[in-house]
């Protein structure tokens, strides 16, 4: 019998959804479990390390995000062909990840001038510098991004891209065709573009702590 | 032949020195490039994001030095047996990197009132929280981190360990005996003693931008 998954997450994409279209990727079947935040103090206290998401199976927990998305890419066959290969997926995987951090470190920060000065840098320095690089690699790779062909370092930048526009309140690949193609192809993906087409429909920004005024 | 491995990172442990470990762990060569401060403007745009460490390999450069431990660790069989011990070692290995970014921030941060309320956090809540939960996994598992056995997490945990307590300036496994045996199997593996006693003695506080008044 296949293993039954159990990704448990808030009601939000972000760090859930990359586990999320990996799994629907392969066709593995899993309980999208979606916390309330009225719910979160109470689990908290019961998960690994104080943080979501976890992921479920057979009984055993496991918990990191990346750490979940490289073992679902194993199952579903999008890792590389060697050692290096990996290397490669793996280092993209977490420069995509510094990106996403930068933006919530602006995002979830509530002293107001703090604020403007990480976002002055964010929006002038660090995405147009992560931007230009990954566009130019995405370029170099026929629209994909680690390697010249689909991985889970695509599926994991597409899955986590429309979260960062949301935090910065722009489309940060508007001018980077490239990226732009990585997402087509991952979107494009039948098992993929079924998952979105039913998943539910949570990307709103009152779904997040509202930022300082 | 044998690949010839260079590792490029500053004349410090911190990030550069599990890369360092796990290669002298396996007997695997490797030119242990070491970048002063002066040097660094002129090397920076010519990395792959414009950090340190890299690693290169048969004329083929990686970054992030997670992702490099991992391709490592792998050449030198530190891994698990099967994909959920690997997933259980990767989440591991993140959750202690989320440690030292935790410190980092607090360590790095200018602004003095700022820096003093991140202290109070990490010295009262993060590190008793994560030291604490790290240190039940080391018990239950006989004194090894992430599995019942070495793995490269354990290799990972131990050479950042150090360098986390000089930027707390406080040795945070002082009270936990299994944290402390974990520290000793590695160090007493004799390619890695063997390492310890012949590396550049370079863990000054001096080496470190100095924190703010």
């Amino acid at each position: 019998m296949a293993p039954s998954y159990k990704v448990t997450y808030f009601d939000l994409n972000a760090l859930g959804e990359p586990i999320r279209v990996l799994l629907s990727y392969g066709s593995l079947e899993f309980e999208d479990v979606r916390i309330k935040y009225k719910d979160w103090p109470d689990l908290k206290p019961k998960t690994p390390y104080g943080q979501l998401p976890i992921l479920e199976c057979d009984g055993k927990v496991a918990h990191q995000h990346i750490a979940i998305c490289r073992y679902l890419a194993k199952k579903v066959k999008l890792t590389g062909k060697d050692d290096w290969e990996d290397l490669t997926i793996d280092a993209t995987v977490e420069t995509v990840n510094d990106l996403r951090i930068m933006v919530a470190q602006f995002y979830y920060e509530h002293d107001g001038t703090l604020r403007k000065k990480l976002q002055e840098t964010l929006m002038n320095e660090t995405i147009p510098y992560y931007i230009g690089k990954l566009e130019a690699r995405a370029k170099e790779n026929g629209g994909y991004l680690a390697l010249p062909k689909l991985t889970w370092a695509d599926v994991y930048f597409t899955s986590l891209i429309d979260y960062i526009n949301v935090l910065v309140d722009k489309d940060i690949i508007a001018k980077a065709p490239n990226l732009q193609a990585v997402k087509n192809k991952v979107w494009s993906v039948p098992n993929i573009k079924k998952w979105m087409d039913k998943r539910p429909q949570t990307f709103k920004l009152a779904d997040f702590p509202p930022p300082p005024k």
